[in-house]
């Protein structure tokens, strides 16, 4: 860290990626020296996680599809959790919008002010990393990544690496007695698409987490039915409509029949298995590669941040985050500092330390509602207050943003009623 | 080519990776010495495109799902044009059995050789390779290697590399105009799974190849309520039952209506996209990569087999195949005598032009039917003359295996009404 980086790769043009894009963009602006940045996307847009595609698998390149949206998600948190800083809703959109937004308005927020930003020239697209390794004896990194588009390989040297690739794309997929022999669709969440595909189908959703509650909705909106949502750890407790059952954990299938801890068994045309992501990062060697759960503070990265054994290669954005898009650009805004000198890591028993220090107050936590960023906080506890009172009506809500003191204004149409992903 | 191979990898354990292992551990039997063998296999099983699995997308590794095959799959060609000349069907089974099996038992014939060779010691299951490249100036490959079990990297040098991951598991999507919004489900052939999910639905089966006949086939066993062929070239026109029809190539979608090249319309539930595959070695560099569509002679490569530009790179079953199983031993056995020396190589300007010849001749068939190799290219006409008198029928035929003499017997029960994927 005792010298101005002169190359920094950042993989991954998504949000967390973008922060860092504009973190440095705004110290250059300022008119500071930064480093030479090349951002390595995958896809042949920016956006990450937010661009839909209809593909599932892999692309038109072989490469994994890298999207897990489906066509009409809409967040699941008032937009007032997750406003930029310094870009806010109004002014994007130049008037007041609802507090609960479709997929596609979200993601034109998220560009707009990576367009806003002179950051695009940062940017080589249709570029997957291959391969980073890091060459002890000349102190750099060296990254090879393959061009899509030309079917060209490529090498270059840098000084830092950013992982910014996320960690909702590569699904955890585990198996169950006589799966094999179901009839039915099975698919992970990952590549659900559409829900008019499960339209009058009895549907088994297993999974506890975000996923699963929201898939569970969105197949009853569009007339799944019936949903069998089987948890392993406890049940959300909705008050789910009659279409809406939780029972425990699955035991076994036989053909279309799927026997559950309690005893009881239901007839199930579709399995949407919500049951996560890996952190997976293939393309590192074994020594860069962080190993983790989804969880607040993962092991062995100080600040969140920078890995403990190489702390020239950073990662953002590998928590389970609840206030994502302002998340990131804290994340980013530290590491940028750190890769400009302003900011000086400690040395590694004292990262260890910060590292011990933070994993245990992490764990004294309950929940999210535990963590307190104060006026965002506030909001992304009380919609969780709307959640229990009313699931079908908690993303009518509306709530008013902390930086601009904006108020949203309400759909003309309410959320179960709004079938098509246009925006507001 | 002028000194003993020590050390041979071969990529993948599939049928051509067994091929090759089988005439090695031949001429090892018969007193032979031969170099140092590793077969690196992804799965934890050999049998490669044969190995089932409900999987789809990626698999539990994060890596993407090999196999393309569907539970109701049956073979397409009479068992007699696919027989091992060393280990017939009547060896394997014991018994006489029909000409035409299901997937499963085909399986089970291919392994069954495996097991009885000595071969298992050369494999390294659950390993996938990651990077292949050629170091000029040790005069070897060096090969990087992944343990998914336990997340281990570990780099090889190798004198000969053999490529034999096969070319039906990544597929080939194209978009259509309209796409992203249909509302139904879209899905490869590389991803269908079980017919049944398709039950009482209208089909789209887009394609002109053997996975558009067969899936449409297999939809309408068991239950669609219409299937719909889109050719890009020409149609099938097979006696099909009044629920198929065959259309030219879709324009556009808009909504769930699917349009039509000559002007005509269906509403249509899902979309089988049976649009093949891609010949796909992202693990090699660049030099090392063969191009090409899917034909009976791949430029490129000498005999089928060399890669002209670094012939120590060999790839098994890269060609549209007919014959597949006795096919890849061919193949198999001419590289390995290669390898051991006995066969040398031509110089590179009579190789090439080698491949000129063969590729002109190649050029000058109108179809597989005039691919003559005897008795099995005689009964492959013949299945293709009973697919014409009767698309429903032509899989209960009876054939006589060109090696043993031995006569198949007819199934219990006719294809259209096998509705399991019992061993028969």
């Amino acid at each position: 860290m005792d010298r101005l980086a002169s190359r920094v790769a950042i993989i991954g043009a998504g949000p967390s990626g973008l922060s860092a894009l504009r973190a440095f963009s705004q110290a250059e602006k300022n008119g500071e020296k930064i480093p030479e940045i090349v951002c390595f996307e995958k896809q042949n847009d920016w956006g990450g996680m937010w661009n839909y595609s209809w593909r599932t698998g892999v692309d038109e390149f072989g490469e994994p599809v890298h999207s897990s949206m489906y066509r009409h998600l809409w967040s699941n948190a008032p937009k007032e959790c997750l406003e930029y800083g310094d870009y806010s809703f109004y002014q994007h959109f130049q008037r007041s919008i609802p507090s609960f937004l479709p997929r596609e308005m979200i993601r034109d927020y998220i560009v707009g002010r990576a367009c806003a930003s002179d950051v695009q020239k940062y940017v080589c697209f249709n570029s997957v990393v291959r391969h980073v390794e890091f060459v002890a004896d000349q102190k750099h990194f060296t990254l090879r990544f393959h061009n899509l588009v030309t079917g060209k390989n490529k090498s270059e040297n840098f000084d830092y690496v950013i992982v910014a690739v996320g960690h909702f794309s590569v699904p955890n997929v585990p198996s169950f007695d006589g799966i094999d022999s179901f009839p039915g669709r099975i698919l992970h969440s990952h590549d659900f698409r559409d829900a008019r595909q499960f339209t009058n189908q009895n549907i088994l959703v297993v999974g506890g987490a975000l996923s699963a509650e929201d898939i569970a909705l969105q197949t009853y909106k569009f007339g799944a039915k019936s949903i069998t949502i089987s948890y392993r750890t406890k049940p959300f407790g909705y008050g789910w409509p009659p279409e809406i059952e939780e029972l425990p954990l699955l035991t076994h299938i036989d053909g279309r029949t799927v026997h559950f801890k309690d005893g009881s068994k239901r007839t199930i045309d579709s399995i949407i298995l919500c049951t996560g992501y890996k952190h997976h990062f293939p393309f590192l060697t074994e020594d860069l590669q962080l190993h983790t759960e989804n969880c607040l503070y993962p092991d062995q990265l100080f600040k969140g941040i920078f890995l403990q054994r190489q702390p020239r290669l950073a990662y953002l954005g590998m928590q389970k985050f609840y206030y994502s898009l302002p998340f990131f650009d804290a994340q980013a805004w530290y590491l940028r500092d750190v890769i400009l000198g302003r900011i000086s890591l400690p040395e590694e028993e004292d990262r260890a330390s910060d590292i011990r220090l933070w994993r245990e107050r992490g764990k004294q936590l309950s929940g999210p509602s535990e963590v307190d960023l104060l006026a965002a906080a506030a909001m992304f506890k009380l919609g969780r207050v709307h959640k229990q009172e009313n699931i079908l009506e908690f993303r009518d809500k509306l709530f008013t943003s902390p930086f601009t003191g904006t108020p949203s204004v309400a759909n003309p149409i309410c959320w179960i009623d709004a079938k098509d992903d246009r925006i507001l």
